[in-house]
């Protein structure tokens, strides 16, 4: 499970990702680049640690006591099995980074907006799976996220433009997707009432690819955030959407349908 | 300790990096993108974890038992303290990227080179300093390397030019910069052969602004990596060497000197 990126398959990456992050561009959206890590305490006001455990991982280093570092040191020199012996950690306070648009709520927390924002990332992502499938289910991939944060009315317009892009493109580029409702993959699904409001009112729209991968998918979030990190938009929460592509699914899904040469791919 | 870049300090970034990434163009190296992490026994090889314990930051995930799961869940609801009360661990493998060019000895173990390699990459890097500074010193930061792969004379020659590459741009841009021989920062210094090499014929030269932090290092590694990954040039162990970039302290260097509008920098 590990997949450097080179040669036609790192250009048909970057291709991909301008081409998204021009349709961002077209909405005007700002761009950030922001850390590999969000504050734990940002995602527990989305009780992410309740709905998503088996999908975190965090980023710890060891306790820095130099009789500590020295245990590690010792009981790590050969490694035999790839497996490290942790020594005692120091506090754990991050997460890496679950998915890109975590980021906007957080840095924007008390926002206070008369206009809609649009917003763009791209981040790496982590996502913890029962298996592994190079450029298809990968433990940390590069995910491109264009955002809205406005009233109810404006996200969804958003949405819907975006989707329409989207589905032309697919439609002219002639990949096997379907557009299908789907949730979030919650941890315990019948105790969540997120879970369950998903299944009564679908906000996710996935890209699914031959019947069974998502290269990306459409969310309206309603209020969540807004109510999580206090963003108002004219005095009420905001409500926010984001469409988000998973680029090493889509450099897959363009290389399976066209091939690995620059000049048969039918990108700008 | 958490920056998200937007604006001219992102316009900033990318022009550097651009600039760099041009540099390494002109040697004709191939880029890589790599994922955020390297295996722990990659790094064993390296006795990373004996020289440099104190720095290292691992990416790990919750054993993905249930009940382990909805222990973990209900520790973490509130979070007052923004401190994690991790559960029991799955096994960790992984590293995350302590440097650049690491990536490049794993990658292309058991080399058989007939002529000296060069490449790029720009990392995450990770590494876990005593305090931190935004734009400074950072946990988390952004590293552009160029490296070389050949014989030793092959790899001085690369490091001679690309050392006068940047001491002219530095020269041109009026940055106070002096050129310092240093030494890896090991976790025990009077124990580690590696330091006192280091010590007696330095391989490490830094671009350190303001006489106090190093924006950029030039390293001659000898045949070091090449021992260690069996990577040959001409059947003989391959030397190696890289320049070394760390972007934003380079971003912060550049805007404290010329202002943050793009148009009074000094940059192509």
């Amino acid at each position: 499970m590990y997949t450097p990126l080179h040669g036609g398959m790192l250009e048909l990456y970057r291709r991909l990702d301008a081409l998204f992050a021009g349709w961002a561009g077209e909405c005007g959206a700002e761009e950030y680049l922001f850390p590999a890590y969000l504050p734990a305490q940002a995602l527990a006001r989305l009780n992410y640690f309740e709905s998503f455990p088996h999908l975190a991982t965090f980023p710890v280093a060891l306790d820095s006591d130099p009789s500590n570092l020295r245990q590690f040191a010792a009981g790590n020199a050969s490694l035999e099995d790839g497996t490290l012996r942790l020594a005692r950690l120091a506090p754990a306070r991050e997460v890496l980074t679950p998915a890109a648009c975590y980021h906007f709520y957080h840095t924007l927390q008390g926002l206070r907006a008369s206009a809609p924002l649009h917003l763009t990332t791209r981040a790496t992502c982590f996502r913890r799976e029962a298996h592994y499938v190079p450029m298809e289910r990968q433990w940390s991939f590069s995910m491109r996220e264009i955002v809205c944060i406005g009233t109810a009315a404006e996200v969804k317009d958003f949405l819907e433009r975006m989707q329409r892009k989207a589905a032309a493109f697919l439609e002219r580029i002639k990949l096997p997707v379907r557009w299908q409702a789907a949730t979030d993959p919650f941890f315990d699904p019948s105790r969540s009432a997120r879970y369950l409001a998903q299944r009564l009112d679908p906000v996710k729209t996935e890209m699914v690819l031959n019947g069974r991968l998502a290269i990306g998918s459409v969310n309206f979030h309603r209020s969540y955030f807004g109510e999580a990190f206090d963003l108002q938009r004219d005095g009420a929460p905001a409500s926010s959407g984001c469409i988000a592509f998973g680029l090493e699914r889509w450099v897959q899904a363009v290389c399976s349908a066209y091939g690995a040469q620059p000049g048969d791919w039918p990108l700008p």
